[in-house]
């Protein structure tokens, strides 16, 4: 099939126990591709500055992804400033320069009307309907979402939600949205309010998938070196939606299977900087990962 | 094959967000013993004071535990004084009353030093190795310990770990003793300290357990509703050890197993204050929850 993403493509900034990187290619629809783009085609909706550096959009189109959609707008690229302590499940935001990506009102070109898998990257709920209403039913319609939009936009959320065949979101927001502790019903309470399956990604602690046919709970990939969890969850998105495309069918065979290539690829993200060490693997190494992790796990 | 368990019986007061209690059965070996006996025999070595109620020690030999090797002491039983918020990770000691348990001097009847498993839950590591001193040696050894051992006793722990088959303990512990914030790495560095290997109980994020020969991740079986988590990591004990007595083989298989059906009593016992939900269980709820783990992991 193929999937189309919108979301941000943006500069980071970033300082972790492990190092200290300035400008580095970062933003959801990035990660989300760049994973992606190891099971089937992705093409990104975004919007850069006139700075962005041209070397990551070949670094984008090296890896097949459609980067037609990426307008670049007169100003600077989004900016994100952040650093991790030793528990790396908590960003601290230093800065945050939204630049041309506060603008941003995605436009889809006719040619990518007819994807048959839509990911919503995490941007205002008002902008991702306004890309449902310009794109033909696609098969599969994924989302993220963020604290602010929960804080500040619940209502366009929530009626968004009701298109929605996957919502994912980390555990902290799952919380937040659903007001309650307990994530069970934190995901239970999250398909009541409309999208037919939501993805609760507890970081290092794993996954929870949750619909109302069924539920599925792993682990994530036991990792002894991470260097910084930049972009982990907009990589396991692609991954999972990556790995849906390539089946071409979305049963729960599929779905499980899916958030366990999620886990792969986001296990990789976080062993280095940027995507660096996601560029330098093979779908040899994904599939090595895949079942090492069916050895960890299986009882 | 019969398990022996040292440790403390207690009395504790607890209060969750989701009520109150006052002086509840509990304690490490009351947990671990009432988890165990779903699998195995079970003997206890442990002290109580004059006080303490006869309905409880009835609730036990009900169990067909073996409780001989309680010893009634002049003075007060143990008794622990908790509070958890919202986040039931976390708990928050009130009072400690170690009465009796201070002078806690663990003599094995000449009928348990065959004993086949020998499980030390959390006291001073040199009362743990004075136990040991004491019994043939047995098939398997297995251990808790908690923070206070940690700070106070590390060098006592380090040395009589060396003899321990499995050591168990909560991952802001393994933390603590490995100086790794990662935990992977921390496994690592305290299987490389002595024991043979480690599980680290992460709560409601499920468990991993490490060897020099392999490892095991799981998730925690998902609740929707858990009113006390006191115990549960001697619960959990209790499960494992129980199955591999049980199994009557210590081999990968088993162990794998055997942190299933650890997590399964676990999620029991947290579905209310003290051992109540687990005395209500049969072998048969147990394997249905076993069952349904399975199908919720699998992929």
């Amino acid at each position: 099939m193929s999937i189309l993403v919108v979301g941000s493509v943006a500069l980071d900034s970033i300082e972790t126990p492990f190092g200290k990187r300035e400008e580095i290619l970062g933003g959801s629809a990035t990660f989300f591709s760049i994973s992606a783009s190891f099971f089937d085609k992705v093409n990104i909706i975004a919007t850069v500055g006139e700075d962005f550096p041209k070397k990551y959009l070949r670094l984008l189109k090296e890896r097949r992804i459609g980067t037609g959609g990426i307008a670049v707008n007169r100003g600077k690229t989004f900016r994100w400033e952040g650093r991790y302590e030793h528990d790396m499940n908590v960003a601290h935001t230093l800065a945050t320069h939204l630049n041309v990506f506060q603008d941003f009102a995605p436009k889809i070109p006719h040619s990518l009307r007819d994807s048959k898998i839509l990911f919503l990257a995490n941007i205002d709920p008002d902008l991702q309907d306004s890309v449902l209403r310009q794109v033909n039913r696609p098969k599969l319609i994924a989302c993220d979402s963020m604290n602010h939009w929960i804080t500040s936009k619940k209502r366009s959320l929530e009626k968004f939600l009701h298109k929605v065949d996957i919502f994912l979101l980390n555990d902290a927001e799952a919380r937040q949205f659903s007001g309650e502790a307990n994530l069970m019903k934190a995901a239970k309470a999250i398909v009541s309010k409309g999208p037919k399956s939501v993805v609760i990604k507890k970081g290092e602690h794993g996954v929870i998938y949750y619909s109302k046919s069924g539920h599925f709970v792993a682990p994530a990939y036991p990792l002894e070196n991470v260097y910084d969890p930049t972009g982990a969850g907009d990589t396991f998105a692609g991954g999972v939606i990556g790995y849906l495309s390539k089946a071409g069918r979305i049963n729960d065979t599929a779905i499980r299977k899916s958030m366990i290539y999620g886990s792969i690829m986001a296990s990789f993200a976080v062993e280095d900087f940027s995507v660096n060490r996601l560029l330098g693997k093979k779908m040899s190494d994904i599939n090595k990962r895949y079942s090492d992790f069916k050895k960890l796990t299986r009882f």
